[in-house]
């Protein structure tokens, strides 16, 4: 072997900075279109101030506490998080009234929830009576308070629980256990937000929104405040929010939109804008009709489908493998090497997670670089 | 809203100390049995050195400097990168030689090559006589010095040339510019890798091989040295290996096996055990049948198929939400609330993409926490 260079090892640079075109960014990169996505955030503000209900977008989304900062700054009333450590870097950037959507088991995470209940407003979800108390004692021990929410399951067939006698156990259990405050129900129902027809997709969320109008009705005959009814998502939101039913709105991956929700109707009043896009590098043209793109598996994911070439006819993303996307090509249509493309994500929040920045853009001009601050923190 | 308290924001702690026992590990997390890890790592370099040709293990599985490290210690030659900023941390953790095992386009990605291949002895994949033309320049540029292989399309239907002029074209034009050395070429199959039953794989290794072979000759016949042929996977090596084509094996899923190289029919020489698994939390039971689990698509992906549950009679993982796996469960099978289970991933590189650490243990007691370090490096 050849005698090794003493050059210093380089380091990575950051893939843009302000005031580069889109072109140069380095590849791949997630990048956001910021008048499409500041048109999403008004838009789905509007309609929750429209109704009356509060606006808790879900930061699973995205992870980028800039983007919650400026949900924030145009109304919406705190994020949720599904994971605990998904809530910290949110928390340290300042943002203190977070919803942890999802259960919490286990002494390490019940400990990192009490530690983080002393520094912010937290509320957890629960449906399971053991679960419970272990959170009142770890809260207690820590001298912490989270307000619990019930999950209860709405036809989703997840977590949650599904009968009254149940929902009415764990409320009292709350109401009773120090650490904790009942603080109303979960119900958010994952499978009706990609329900493809508009009428569909209402009759399923009036179905969800009427069994939770039902074990909070329960809940009140019995004396026991039900103030806050959480859920609804991107496809259901606009059937949710003038239900009467929810109070708070969870939907996150209306500020982007993905290939998953655009394959949905959208012919009522929320018509939401790509504004998220896969920048990637045409780095092959190996033969006719075939060119080779930077971006696969670890940029990208496919349980929703294959990402769109966005804007360009006659592209076809065929094949993602670990580090390659195999694009076909129409007979009329011709990329060259070293070329840029946009791909439309078919799945927004694991896409965000296997990414550290986002190239934000505007007008084919870069604006600024986020930090996507809870990238990887699912515990 | 409540006054916020003012305590400080906790930090997450590792997922395992040294000393730990498997089910107290922080979930979810990817957990690695080093006696099947080193058995794997030991019988791969066996049937390397038997053959006669160098292990060059792909590090892109993995993403590891502390996995590399071991196999470089058992007699590996070095490792392969699929992009040059994956390469960075295996190079500042010591490991000179790389081979980046694919095309490297555009000025941005070209300009970091040529600062690396000052500190390390690296090679590159050519398909196209501009990228040839602007690999040399930047290396003449830098100073710096990188082997070309010419990338040969042997039946993927990928990147890379497929016919012999073009090779021949390619090895000249790398033969003549400065700062750039014909090397060889690069002759990788991905599919055949999976192909299920043992006969068959062999048949289109063979054919592989055999197309590889026929550059190669055509490459010596025009008075073209040819000393490097690098190709071969975890599902071909066997047949690879003694093939008397390939100088160089770039396998790297053995290490760890997966659900797809499960999958395979191994009746041959190499049987490969699993080492790598996700640990997982059930953190809700919520129906007869039914359990839920804390990792999803953020931990564990689905292309290849869900993961499979390991040791577990009756479990089934049926669907994989971003942060939510829910089990079916048989008749006769239980879970309880807070069990830890361990997960088969379906799929070792993108699984590895999506974590940052690796808990490495030997018989249900951790030894250490390694960093993924190049995990989420894919420009």
């Amino acid at each position: 072997m050849a005698a090794i260079p003493a050059a210093p090892i380089p380091t990575l640079p950051p893939a843009a900075a302000p005031g580069d075109a889109l072109e140069q960014v380095d590849t791949p990169s997630l990048v956001l279109d910021l008048d499409a996505f500041e048109a999403n955030l008004r838009l789905m503000q509007a309609w929750a101030d429209r109704h009356g209900v509060a606006l808790r977008p879900h930061a699973k989304a995205h992870k980028c506490p800039e983007i919650a900062r400026r949900q924030l700054a145009l109304g919406a009333r705190g994020i949720c998080c599904q994971k605990v450590s998904e809530a910290l870097p949110f928390v340290a950037a300042g943002i203190t009234d977070v919803h942890i959507s999802n259960q919490v088991v286990g002494p390490a995470k019940l400990a990192l929830l009490a530690q983080l209940a002393r520094a912010a407003r937290l509320s957890v979800c629960v449906d399971d009576p053991a679960n419970l108390a272990a959170i009142s004692a770890a809260m207690a021990q820590a001298g912490a308070q989270v307000e619990v929410l019930v999950e209860v399951d709405v036809g989703q067939g997840r977590c949650g629980v599904a009968d009254t006698a149940a929902v009415l156990a764990l409320a009292r259990q709350a109401r009773d256990l120090p650490g904790v405050a009942f603080a109303g129900l979960q119900a958010y129902h994952g499978s009706v937000q990609h329900v493809r027809d508009r009428a569909g997709r209402a009759a399923v969320a009036a179905r969800a929104a009427a069994a939770a109008a039902g074990y909070a009705d329960s809940l009140r005959a019995a004396g026991i405040a039900c103030d806050r009814i959480t859920g609804a998502g991107t496809g259901s939101a606009e059937f949710d929010a003038p239900s009467g039913v929810y109070t708070e709105l969870q939907a996150g991956s209306y500020a982007f939109m993905d290939g998953d929700y655009g394959a949905n109707e959208w012919s009522g009043p929320l018509a939401f804008r790509h504004s998220l896009f896969l920048l990637t590098t045409v780095m092959s043209v190996p033969a006719a009709g075939r060119a080779i793109v930077d971006a696969g598996l670890k940029s990208t994911t496919v349980e929703c489908g294959p990402p769109q070439v966005a804007g360009r006819a006659g592209l076809h993303y065929a094949a993602a493998n670990d580090e390659h996307g195999v694009l076909k090509l129409a007979p009329d249509a011709a990329v060259r090497l070293g070329e840029t493309l946009l791909l439309v994500p078919s799945h927004v929040d694991p896409t965000f997670n296997l990414h550290d920045s986002l190239v934000a853009y505007r007008d084919g001009v870069v604006e600024d670089v986020w930090a996507i601050a809870a990238r990887g923190l699912s515990r």
